[in-house]
């Protein structure tokens, strides 16, 4: 049964809704609570959240992407728990105190949204997700079932099915999730489906060694997902990059007959789509003649570089793309979506995701719902409850447009062109390379080094200077 | 580099930063972009914000909560696409439609804050946590590393500590993450290298079969995990339970005898306090007796149930838990935290949840950096960006104190024993059970069946016409 402390529902129907007090005469009092009546002063707490609101507006939305602001009010550690109080007592603070711990909160952390904060993932402010991302918390849905959450899963089917559209496909499926390294296993586990479904019963004991092929400037969550899923990060192959960090391709097939010839069963190559420190595109196409050769799941991971899709200009970069079996695409990088905002993609429409991943518990997909069941998607999913992530980027598409999107991605682009030429244009910065995408590696060159010849001892001690990786 | 199109630093210095319209004569023009000057109209963006909110405020925070209002306008998936405009187009909406489709998605959304919301997970609004989670919507950090989350992972740390207290534990370590079942997940992957480290290098393929054991009455989660992790659902044990719903701790040593005679390899029990359907809490002292016979790992599904610890008079309820070595409590169900808000908790402080999970990525978690690293927990976690999940319930907890929390576990026990009560008042009402927990199981017995013996016909006429299982 349900509790709702607030604006509780009189009992036995002997309360006027609108009394805030119970008359005591009329009082339920069950293993030492009172149990009609509020508990919680709703009139109070509504205040504090308009107070809490004003203060985000004007110190998060105005103030930290304001240019005059700083970035970061940087205290380390140990001094940073001496200026909070973190702690958490036996009885609670008043609401004054609250909204000083909120300031406190928000002045020590790192203002993401700051034209000059230049991290992993970050491309600013962008109003529209925000305003979707403060109205899904305050609805609080899970996607799990249509009955729960109607609207989001008619958004979260809408902005798939648009996904797929740019990806070139046909049709498909898909799920969003919480992370690109998530995206990455389930695309891990549904080519092992797929390569044996008697896996999901009978596990990996006893079964040949799979084993599997991704470039060597791939993302880390690669090895996270063969050691999660029991595959081992042995069985992970590194194939050979060229010296733009792009997989060869020849390489990748001199690879897999070298793993069939030991006897391994090679199931799935995961080629990336905008590498975490280049920003290199492996050859899609090339790839995708590979895995046709030898039957094998080719999975694109475009977590960051699926973005380029949205732009006429640069989508060339993942040519080749529509005959991935599988993609991952966060829109909460370039896109501006808000963290976590990543899609998983499947080119298949036989329910093989469905099949691989459904538990069919029956407390929550029950079969004799009065609507199409096919719309409680939650049995696709490794969570149970989950957040309606789609729903953001819907919000952004929504004000922009395709072409609003469109310029966020040429945009991007175009400020990575104009920071390379002043690099070249500056003395003691060297560019690693003519970057393709929005990462721009480039070494710093101290006075001292400016002289000195490219030899070992020139980088030895570059390394231990600075090794600076700025990426979008 | 970083695209920050709002608010956007002038380039080359010579465009006042206070000026929205760049002079033409000095316009930055690459790649066919306008690189200076701001592309969004920040002021509108920032009125479109407020506007929301005030929308956000009065249809979702009052009106949703109001027991004069609907719990949910209810469309079938075919209507509500009519009904709603879901379509993704090449421009952009003006910001007063977008209201009004804000508008629309309120509209037709389940109000899971309303009183007369019953559904699983669900306990109400929580005002603390609700602006806790539109702080860090606004703040939109990645808890992967101290120089990104300063303040948001050592908030989690401070929380990860006081939940490690209420279980009972002297000290042990945590990671929140997007779900219980993803919780269950970690347990299951921590217990099995903690079994055989080489598993996350060598993977599964030509080990022994690994065997684990949980109740019958366990969340489908286990099934979904043991699949993903590539051990096999039919290497999930399921244990009879008794009567109640408990796991029968003789039964259990049994089949691990048993597992054991077969050749199987046995690594892991997965108790549960707090079952989905029925709300049983297994008995966990004597399952750590089994655990500790047979070198078993004991992981508590506490999902639900863990927030039984918050109170002295119910906390018995998971008595034996300190003994487990590792616990997956979900904040955002009872404690009302806002999904989502799940702590996986390990008792072992010797670093084994790092050991087992970390992939070392150079290009996020150098060792170089210029404060303590132990802080960048991200490499403890199967993500990448992360959110900063702790931080709601750090908020509530503040903000009700431990007192307050324990007032909330209390009311939610003492509405269901009140159901109860009103249950067994009512004709046409049949109890399944006593209850232990919030969970209230019981029949509706139509009129037509009133009289009828309780034979197989009964049970077959009922199924057909309701089975209720109603839990906070």
């Amino acid at each position: 049964m349900s509790c709702h402390p607030d604006r509780e529902r009189p009992l036995d129907g002997d309360i006027d809704p609108q009394e805030t007090v119970p008359s005591r005469k009329n009082t339920v009092f069950v293993d030492g609570v009172i149990l009609n009546g509020p508990t919680t002063d709703a009139k109070a707490g509504e205040k504090f959240v308009e107070e809490a609101c004003r203060l985000i507006m004007e110190e998060v939305v105005l103030k930290a992407t304001d240019i005059n602001e700083k970035v970061c009010e940087w205290r380390p550690p140990e001094q940073l728990k001496q200026l909070l109080d973190l702690e958490l007592r036996d009885t609670g603070e008043p609401h004054h105190r609250l909204l000083e711990l909120c300031q406190d909160v928000i002045r020590y952390s790192v203002k993401t949204n700051h034209p000059r904060f230049f991290n992993q993932l970050y491309a600013g402010l962008d109003y529209y997700s925000l305003v979707a991302r403060f109205m899904t918390e305050a609805l609080n849905p899970s996607v799990y079932t249509y009955e729960v959450s109607p609207v989001f899963l008619l958004v979260e089917e809408a902005v798939l099915k648009k996904m797929i559209e740019f990806i070139g496909w046909k049709e498909g499926d898909g799920i969003f999730n919480p992370g690109g390294s998530v995206s990455n296993m389930y695309a891990m586990n549904l080519a092992r489906y797929k390569y044996c479904p008697d896996i999901k019963e009978k596990g990996l004991s006893g079964l040949p060694r799979l084993i599997l092929f991704t470039s060597a400037e791939c993302h880390y969550s690669m090895k996270k997902a063969a050691s999660f899923l029991g595959i081992g990060t042995e069985n992970v192959c590194f194939v050979e990059t060229d010296g733009r960090g792009k997989m060869i391709p020849e390489e990748l097939e001199r690879q897999v007959w070298q793993a069939k010839k030991e006897g391994a069963a090679p199931f799935l190559v995961c080629a990336t789509s905008g590498t975490t420190v280049l920003g290199a595109f492996d050859p899609l196409d090339e790839i995708a003649d590979v895995c046709e050769r030898h039957g094998l799941w080719l999975h694109v991971d475009a977590s960051w570089g699926g973005s380029a899709l949205m732009s006429r200009k640069h989508r060339k970069l993942l040519h080749g793309i529509h005959r991935a079996d599988s993609v991952a695409w966060n829109p909460h990088k370039m896109l501006m979506a808000g963290i976590q905002c990543c899609a998983f993609l499947v080119k298949d429409k036989s329910d093989l995701l469905k099949k691989c991943y459904s538990a069919k518990a029956s407390y929550l997909f029950q079969q004799d719902k009065f609507y199409d069941v096919s719309y409680d998607t939650g049995d696709k999913s490794i969570q149970c409850s989950r957040r309606p992530d789609a729903f953001k980027f819907w919000m952004t598409w929504k004000a922009l447009g395709t072409l609003g999107l469109e310029e966020k991605v040429n945009r991007a682009l175009a400020l990575s062109r104009y920071l390379v030429e002043e690099i070249k244009k500056r003395e003691g910065f060297k560019l690693l390379m003519e970057p393709e995408y929005a990462n721009v590696c480039f070494w710093y060159i101290p006075p001292s080094l400016r002289e000195m010849e490219e030899g070992p001892e020139f980088w030895a001690k570059l390394h231990l200077i600075i090794a600076t990786d700025v990426s979008t």
